[in-house]
């Protein structure tokens, strides 16, 4: 990679411990661990203490379960809030459940609502209330209450920690506000403006702030129109939100309207990777499809879906029994049958795939269904046509049985259509009942195409007199 | 939704034009295009006025190819840069074709380098040439110098408009710099700190600024240690550093380590949904699988997957037909064959899936190789001896027949395992190689497991005295 080549991309970390995508060496992994092994708790801190935040999260996703405990003992101090509001939910559970209710009050105590809230929800209920008990009643009681929302709500992702100042104020009353109160937050990239009853009325950017005189209202220089957050909403959407009107950060307010926090673009960036990432997990049967779930998790969810496999299987077996009279016949139906049902399958994921995205990313709406239907079944004739011909002479022409050609052609025609109409109209059906498309679609696809598929072709086989 | 109850829910746009997903009203688009049909540009307008221009693009992608060019006509001067900019690539271009080069060239006009390039990198050269004919000298040599980037790359994401400023100067020179120059740019969240060569030394958050008193040096309160973006970066590559650093803006510099450019989170936030998102389709082979993409492009990219696919089913097929001895002896064999090649389908998407994510992610690392193949063998393995339990039980009590119960379940637990293998090391071994591992992945897995089921099963049954 040429990127190497610059002596400017040296980034966060020095260039030794970091490879040219910018992930820990292996080597490095490995010297780390050598010295917690050999005791050398001074050079694996050594080693360690340069890295960024983010990074020694990876060093502990990087580093096998078994050895996790003693790196994060040999590493305490350096492995603070930051580290653990920087690491995979399955890795921080593993290390979380090693440490002590007032350790995990005292990291939990550095880090802005949002965080510390990521890392105290998915505690159990007995242990979540002694990391409260430990905890002072301030951020005690901004806890419980991020905990009251529902869970991947606004209301867990926003941090309560932001600028809020009155319409009447200039410019210059804000700066100085921001000037002499030591304990105002330091990270926000954007004030709130709110009315007499604390309900946001503009938002203000810091750049506006700063390029305009002290002695202009600030009710001028704020953006009016703003995207308002309810706290109940639902963390996809508030996603979806912040990537169509590219937010830096948004309010989010109460049932009545009253500012109670903000949500800023880095923690809803997670969100977004994951909520685009996982449709090709769920489409799959993966469930969560993290590589550090538990064993036991990965199996559970992966198993389901392969004995609901199964069960369409069983009726697609069920379809050629019926037909075991026309195999007999001619046992070339037997090994071509599969080409059917397979290729149909692959056509049905592409479509699926397709519409699935198109759903999640709010492109597909009942404004343009109608449309995307029709489309897809254009591609799907065009498909069909396509492959019908290059397998339907291939067929007739091994075989020496231009009947038998064209029964695979027609099948196959068949089967691609019904695959790309039911690629596109199982995800609407199930997006329009309130499901996940992305969860139940490709069962329902992959049982059409395959129990199409063999009827499909094992029936014309036996209705055009091809056998017997 | 709930949501909708709030009056504060109100967002960007008026509550009567957006339904609770925040999507435009299918009655909503109905009412524009009716007035467009109707001649009534002057309805038109007014509904179309009070929208975000994020709204505005969706509402010319909800629109059919056919409507698009008389509603851009109606919108005319309400369709600006901002929402060309927000609008889907192939929606974008089918409009861009509509204008002439001046107007496009005034569209371009009004944009940071970043959102003009995208608008004209996708145009044919001829009209690339002629739109930077019609523009202003200072901007047509910025946009010729980020064409001159590869496409995808740090250099085509970027703006050249950010705020640097010398180390030696204070919190108040900068403060003054930024109030005294009308033509800065406003949208800004950080500002570059760079020495006498205009390398970037430092970032400073504005509200850092904003709280620390004018007299102290810039360079006291900027942050030394900083992700820089070399220009010939991928752009995937930027989005991974922007969401593991938790960065809203980062500088670009070029070979020479010199401050060339900015990029910001907003635009980085699309890419790494598309990224993120592409996942599915790839491994469908469907493709771009953008659903506003022209149906020819889509029927390319889909019916040669379809034809590889093809090519592994014949393979397959092949197979069977060495065993057709075999299976004429014994037509059940016919009927239960695809079930253990589908479930081993299956089991080797969700582990290609689940391998194919943590790749892109940057999770799985030559760190933890061992550790996740090992790691999924056991999976598979669990997997396997579940479905094959339950299989060989249903088959050998269906049929009255233990050892047929006992080939498909032995078939079953070998094909599922081997699925596992091969759905993780076959994705390693691509990106190894410097491919991607979500376009190639799933035609080598679903070869393996669809040839080997087979092979295991009919070879098994043929072996162990089952059939003759």
């Amino acid at each position: 990679m040429s990127e190497t080549e610059h002596p400017a991309d040296a980034g966060v970390t020095e260039v030794s411990e970091l490879d040219e995508d910018d992930r820990l060496k292996p080597e490095f992994v490995r010297a780390v661990l050598d010295a917690v092994e050999d005791g050398d708790v001074e050079r694996a801190r050594d080693l360690v203490e340069p890295l960024h935040p983010a990074d020694i999260a990876d060093l502990f996703e990087l580093t096998g379960h078994e050895d996790r405990a003693s790196l994060a003992h040999a590493l305490s101090g350096l492995v603070d809030g930051d580290v653990f509001a920087e690491m995979n939910d399955y890795v921080r559970e593993d290390l979380i459940d090693a440490l002590e209710p007032q350790e995990v009050a005292d990291l939990a105590a550095e880090l802005d609502t949002d965080d510390a809230v990521a890392i105290i929800e998915d505690m159990d209920a007995a242990d979540q209330r002694e990391v409260l008990r430990a905890m002072e009643p301030d951020d005690r009681a901004a806890i419980e209450e991020a905990l009251s929302y529902p869970e991947e709500s606004a209301g867990r992702l926003m941090q309560r920690e932001l600028i809020a100042v009155p319409e009447h104020w200039s410019v210059g009353d804000a700066i100085d506000y921001l000037r002499h109160n030591e304990d105002l937050t330091t990270d926000f990239w954007e004030i709130f403006v709110v009315d007499s009853r604390h309900k946001p009325v503009g938002t203000c950017q810091l750049s506006w702030i700063l390029r305009t005189p002290r002695g202009i209202a600030i009710a001028d220089v704020m953006k009016r129109e703003q995207t308002l957050i309810p706290v109940d909403m639902d963390q996809e959407e508030v996603a979806l939100r912040f990537q169509k009107y590219a937010l830096i950060s948004a309010a989010v307010t109460d049932a009545s309207g009253r500012l109670v926090g903000m949500i800023t673009v880095d923690d809803v960036v997670h969100i977004i990777q994951e909520e685009a990432g996982e449709d090709a997990l769920l489409l799959s049967g993966a469930g969560d499809g993290d590589i550090n779930e538990p064993i036991r998790d990965s199996y559970t969810a992966r198993v389901r879906w392969l004995i609901a496999n199964l069960g369409t299987a069983l009726v697609a077996a069920t379809i050629i029994t019926m037909f075991e009279g026309t195999i007999s016949k001619m046992v070339a139906l037997a090994a071509l049958m599969p080409i059917v049902a397979g290729v149909g399958g692959n056509a049905g994921t592409q479509t699926m795939a397709v519409t699935v995205r198109a759903l999640a990313t709010n492109q597909l709406t009942r404004s343009n269904t109608w449309r995307t239907i029709r489309r897809e079944i254009a591609v799907a004739m065009m498909n069909g046509l396509t492959v019908a011909v290059v397998i339907g002479t291939a067929v007739g022409l091994f075989y020496a049985n231009p009947l038998l050609g064209a029964v695979i052609a027609t099948a196959m025609l068949g089967n691609i259509i019904l695959a790309g109409l039911s690629g596109v109209v199982v995800p609407l059906t199930l997006e329009r009942l309130k499901l996940d498309p992305a969860v139940a679609s490709s069962i329902f696809v992959t049982m059409m195409t395959d129990s199409m598929g063999f009827l499909v072709f094992l029936g014309l086989a036996s209705a055009s007199g091809l056998v017997g």
